[in-house]
């Protein structure tokens, strides 16, 4: 059966799945997570095929970490089903009900958005993590995995397929593909799914959004940076940034570039290259930054890269609509930080910063799903329209206008006979 | 100066306009309202040119009537502006406030999408309408309209831009496009322009939609359905079915399939054929509905035309659940509804149905904006993401993470020097 077949089942069950009971929904993942348990030796067995295919194959060894799935991670995987299954149900909520006229009954209501098309590499945890949130959602999902976690991602799809079938979950609701072959179908198919979740590295991302008329929700780079104000405690600012480079580099809210108030530049740099020079930090800096500190210059290159490494450049700016500017320019919309005792400039920084997150006074590093409170993440989008920053259950979800009436017909109102009251209702959808 | 400047400079505008007061704002839409009455000469001077031309080059009547653009349509225009100024700003409110942990901060505060690109045909009244709803919502937009209208945007264009300049609003917010090459040139800069709603016919909006990577809002086609169920009181069913389909044929609201229960339909459609000959509708059906009344037959084609006219096809279903399949098979996911006076079936359609409005009991022309109390309407949308159904102000701001600080670090949460708390604030953003 090729893709296109299989989309249009996953379609068809998504209907299903839309109207499923919360608890129905809630038994099926306690069910997946039970399998997972009970399946645990056929799952690390599969895994450890795939490492030591991948061991073979070189893969570099911050992936085959990437790839493990032991024991360990199962455990990790159960606790954030059993998490998930705690957190309200997004689907069904009135989110407005209006009495247009007398007997005439608007309601806003959510639901799930249909089909999600999820393309990740390597990590197996993410197969779990997301196919369980789209379950909890009401959604089905068509999930592509990288293919060095080939055997651990088949026997995952396995045991949540066969656990959701047990609970009732409508059939199809969740399929595997294995080929690039596939992705690239998949791609055409917005005839049968609605949204595009990327998990993967800026050129990956990137080459999905270009090669889909299907919404994507996700990011490519994330540029993100620290600004030190004239008025910025220097302690605090020196650790802040320390933080938002170092406490793990490889990650898309670490912060790439610092931006320095000229008035701050002379006691602040000297402080600050002392902290990062202990954590290996190798620094580039604009001519300005130059003369305060020796570093080797930064180019128009450095502006536009995300490090993900242990790397840093700095500009002098002077003053936060210039450090504004550059966020605006060179940034990505992901997370930004000012670092000021000045509570005007704050407020002008978080106004004007074009980003999904903008922070006072704390590390970049904190925008995240979890910190956030949300108890579980699809991801962070760096999109302007409907999900930004850190995505939860709740970007999952649309919503339907759900209309009562009782013989209710336009031309009554054109014609004056009637005329609409749009009176406020504060009831919650009643069928 | 090219497309791609300008659209720069309008994204540069975005940036101001967003940190714009609601006050702010609204003297600029009261003074575009005062504008408007006083240049009334001007800009009616303008229309008949327009008129005129278009007369002479054969434009079609109806064509004619929506360019036409009157003191009336000048006072509607007012009027328009004066009820948006009333509504509440939909930016700036905080809608989730956490505190992650003492001094830590989170709030979600909506703000402006940033760019929108318009793109209309014939209608003037639709460049007043959407450049104040952008404005209230503080988004900049790229306007085209029809070049039929080109001496009527340009004066419009051009008093909404001086009244604006006099009340403050950055300059560069607004900018008119004049030619088809501007267009094409616009859906590449994504760079610059967040969305684009095209407001149009069927095919010049799946143009957009086929030739952008920028997300597109709004709909292309409107099949609606009107499904009489077994349970179904006839005559309300007539009335609905005649509104639905007659009430104003023009319209992507207009009912164009009808669908009934095969125990309904012989009594029912009688009935139905008797009121909708009044009204000049032509009937085609399938081989059930054709035993019943004599009709023409319908096609595969007829279940998947828009046709804006005094024509219905209708199908004869087994149950609710061949209608739900049908409607999501053959629709176009706007509006439907079900007559019917059981309460399970009404439940069953409205949850099955995957239509931005899913209705009981009442015309499908009720979809729209205004008569859902919305006040102003940007259009109708059938994406399944950010904005479905009617979409008023709110379908135009997004919203940032903001996160205050008093030099919190993630180290010390990953070094469990800390822990998170996530309580509940209920507060606005300060700031």
């Amino acid at each position: 059966m090729g893709i296109n077949d299989i989309a249009r089942q996953v379609k068809e069950a998504s209907i299903k799945l839309a109207a499923m009971e919360a608890e129905h929904k809630n038994r099926a993942l306690a069910q997946i997570a039970r399998s997972l348990t009970e399946r645990e030796n056929e799952i690390v067995k599969a895994n450890q095929e795939d490492l030591k295919r991948s061991v073979k194959e070189n893969l570099p060894e911050p992936l085959l970490k990437r790839l493990k799935f032991d024991q360990s991670k199962i455990a990790d995987g159960v606790d954030g089903i059993n998490s998930l299954i705690k957190l309200e149900d997004p689907v069904g909520k009135t989110l407005l009900s209006t009495g247009l006229d007398d007997g005439l009954e608007l309601y806003k209501v959510t639901c799930p958005i249909g089909v999600i098309g999820v393309i990740f590499e390597s990590r197996p945890d993410a197969l779990v993590q997301i196919s369980t949130l789209c379950l909890k959602s009401g959604n089905c999902v068509l999930l592509k995995g990288g293919s060095e976690a080939m055997a651990t991602n088949r026997i995952l799809a396995d045991v949540i397929t066969k656990a959701t079938e047990e609970a009732g979950v409508p059939a199809n609701w969740l399929k595997l593909m294995e080929t690039r072959a596939e992705v690239s179908e998949m791609l055409k198919l917005d005839e049968y799914i609605d949204l595009i979740i990327p998990r993967g590295s800026n050129d990956f991302v990137r080459y999905i959004m270009d090669n889909s008329r299907i919404p994507v929700m996700g990011h490519a780079d994330g540029i993100c940076h620290c600004y030190v104000d004239e008025a910025a405690g220097l302690d605090m600012a020196v650790n802040i940034v320390v933080d938002s480079k170092t406490q793990y580099v490889a990650v898309c809210n670490a912060t790439e570039t610092l931006l320095v108030h000229e008035k701050a530049a002379a006691g602040f740099l000297p402080l600050l290259k002392d902290a990062l020079e202990q954590k290996q930090v190798v620094i580039t800096g604009c001519p300005r930054t130059q003369k305060i500190i020796p570093v080797a210059p930064a180019t128009e290159q450095d502006w536009k890269t995300e490090y993900l490494d242990y790397k840093l450049s700095i500009k002098v700016v002077d003053d936060v609509d210039e450090a504004i500017n550059h966020i605006n320019y060179y940034g990505s919309g992901h997370t930004d930080s000012i670092i000021t005792e000045s509570e005007e400039n704050a407020a002008r920084f978080m106004a004007l910063v074009d980003s999904g997150n903008v922070f006072w006074n704390c590390s970049t590093r904190f925008s995240d799903g979890f910190r956030y409170g949300f108890g579980a993440e699809v991801g962070i989008s760096t999109s302007k329209i409907h999900a930004r920053g850190p995505v939860g259950l709740e970007g999952l979800v649309i919503y339907k206008y759900k209309l009562i009436g009782k013989g209710h017909v336009v031309a009554d109102y054109s014609n004056r006979v009637k005329t609409f009251k749009h009176n406020k209702l504060d009831k919650k959808f009643p069928l």
